[in-house]
């Protein structure tokens, strides 16, 4: 018999079906026995009157139910499946280390990550990865529509260039390498071969921070434009691709997404110190900081996001295009979502000359360089971009405390496994 | 003025427009000049007759031209623009290491590896990209269809596991970690919490062999499902993926691509050997067989593609399901494409006590698989999957002798620059 999801139980009334999944709970009564069979879908409850067929049953065994459906109005979703015969595929004999089956996970978070093979399966746990799936579907068929057309870019890479610390080292065939903190010199590099280019992938921190809001491995939307007037113009194509995110995590999972503006409000630097209520002199944002201002877009402006511009050429890569205007200043933004910062972008150099001043004035080698200069030596159109820290805004998106919460098996400086 | 691109010049005939791009190619005759531009799109013919205007162009300089369309039999496309006024964006003022205007790239591969950033605008190289690209489109579309849902999972991993010898080391805070040579063990945990998953992403191989066929990172297009009968189920999905992937190569840049039988010709790794004229002893397919093999396919079944089932487990990690029928020969096959593997699948055990008498048998330390044999410990399904190697994929699609001329950055024991 063809197997159907829980959530086509209600379309084959008084049919005989087969369901299959995992015992998500046994709730033993006095003359029956409750079965709730969890699948990739839902859940399908199941009514057991023989206590011997019932005895065996174990949570998260892995079971096959053939039985009749029927309408119940007791019955989560007035349905339930009675008669039942059940095979069990795979058996699990030892007790769980938490239970899967309340509305949270009551496991500390070290314990459900050691066993996130488990953990992952708690309702609240895969929507979230529902979510993220679903903002990445989201990310590429905004650019799609837009002809960017997506790269896959080096992972190791020879010279631990975009700064210098954090950056983790390998034994490439007795030579060192690194592991790429972006694919950011990549994806400018493909600017000058395909003009608008994305990656949705793996970028590596070796940061020794163990926050709420850092991994040593994240997955990084990026995207890469060519023939831009300035960064406002990253930022129009941003707004867009993120309203498009949004609309594509409600349409699949349900979840509610805040309205994008079609211009979402822009503060200066300068501007934002002040909101804040910063020493004008602070030369970044700490997350204090951001959280007002994503208090403040909310209150002055009923937006969710808030871009910040301008931040200042010091604290921004090499690469870096400063503001004409007031060249101590950057072509540079940050997006803020509900007072994190999830996106970093802005316009880059594209001039060869520019490129060789920015490096001589970090002290960097240029020879560590040469295949990325390559490309403004031989030609490229004023160009810029962002990336997104996925798992950031799916913590906001969800009200997860961590991104540890959302993301499948975290990694960050106590933790390589699973 | 809104700049529009080289293949929408013929909606705009005796208009004044923009196109924006690179210097393809300039050719200076007697009275008049004719510029090539090239964009993302395409190419764009510019008719110069002032000697002043072309003399300082150089190939690859970024230029904007505004221009007059003008129909014309004889310019390419029968379009070219007249009267143009060109602004440079940015000017190359070094020789080009090789010509990008030829039909294909004459300097050597290692040549054009140096300058990836440059050789990578040929025509030829640009549009093996945009294969790529296509195949992962169609790989998601058809899977998503199925509701396959995509999975992030880490690249830096505790152990060196699934086959000791090949795996990068780095230097994980002072602890040693492993790149991860594949998805394999986190995607079969994650059909315990979404039962149908894919990711595309890299792997890492510390192979120290300088093939064609080979590199260090490659893109490998996974994915794992529950509740199969065995093997022959992913067979079945494998095969409507694959035929997703390639009608939608063909749809987005024309290329054509080999029809996909409906059931792609199966053949006993004890039948491919015989067929390829090996020792029946022989452990493996070696690369000689498996072209004999797709030579036969062509040949007998008129398919581009042959699958080869039942290897022998020996050969096959430990995670491998055996046939039932013949436990010596596993539930696992290979995918030929025009005489090259390019997909690895099957079966996986499913039960703990298999997991646990498998490591053993292969004198793995269970506890260095502890997070992974918890899925196995808390209920899993039968499932199996596949690990479609993109590089190889392209490369046989577009008759490229090595992966590398397909590849955007590639990654060998040679080489990680750029």
């Amino acid at each position: 018999m063809q197997r159907i999801l829980a959530t086509e139980l209600a379309a084959h009334p008084y049919e005989q079906v087969q369901v299959a999944g995992w015992v998500h709970r046994v709730r033993r009564l006095k003359s029956v026995t409750f079965l709730i069979v969890r699948d990739a879908a839902g859940l399908a409850q199941v009514v057991i009157t023989d206590r011997a067929v019932a005895a065996p049953l174990t949570e998260e065994s892995v079971v096959t139910v053939t039985g009749t459906v029927t309408p119940n109005e007791q019955a989560p979703g007035g349905i339930e499946l009675t008669g039942p015969e059940i095979h069990t595929q795979s058996a699990v004999d030892v007790p769980l280390p938490f239970e899967l089956h309340r509305p949270t996970l009551t496991a500390g978070l070290p314990v459900q990550l050691d066993h996130a093979a488990l953990a992952l399966r708690h309702p609240v746990r895969r929507a979230a990865l529902r979510i993220a799936a679903a903002a990445t579907a989201g990310f590429r068929a905004a650019l799609e529509a837009q002809r960017f057309v997506e790269v896959h870019t080096p992972k190791i890479v020879e010279s631990a260039t975009e700064s210098g610390a954090d950056v983790f080292r390998l034994d490439y065939f007795g030579r060192a390498a690194y592991l790429a903190q972006s694919p950011q010199f990549y994806k400018q590099m493909m600017v000058g071969v395909l003009e608008r280019v994305y990656e949705v992938g793996p970028v590596f921190r070796a940061e020794n921070s163990d926050t709420a809001r850092h991994l040593t491995q994240y997955t990084s939307l990026d995207a890469e434009m060519g023939f831009i007037a300035d960064h406002r113009t990253v930022m129009a194509v941003l707004t867009g691709t993120v309203a498009g995110m949004f609309g594509e995590i409600t349409a699949r999972t349900g979840v509610p997404t805040p309205r994008v503006p079609a211009e979402i409000p822009a503060v200066h630097f300068t501007e934002a110190l002040r909101i804040a209520g910063a020493p004008a002199d602070e030369p970044d944002l700490a997350p204090a900081h951001e959280r007002a201002l994503g208090a403040w877009a909310r209150r002055e402006h009923g937006s969710e996001l808030v871009f910040v511009t301008g931040y200042p050429m010091r604290k921004r890569p090499f690469y870096t295009h400063p503001d004409p205007a007031d060249p101590a200043y950057s072509n540079g933004f940050d997006l803020i979502f509900r007072g994190l910062e999830i996106v970093t972008g802005g316009q880059r150099l594209h001039r060869h000359a520019d490129y060789v001043a920015a490096l001589r004035a970090a002290g960097e080698p240029l020879a560590a360089h040469r295949g990325y200069l390559d490309a403004f030596r031989y030609g490229m159109p004023p160009h810029g971009g962002w990336a997104i820290g996925l798992e950031r805004l799916v913590a906001k998106l969800t009200g997860a405390a961590n991104v540890r919460e959302v993301t499948a098996f975290p990694r960050d400086p106590h933790r390589i496994a699973p």
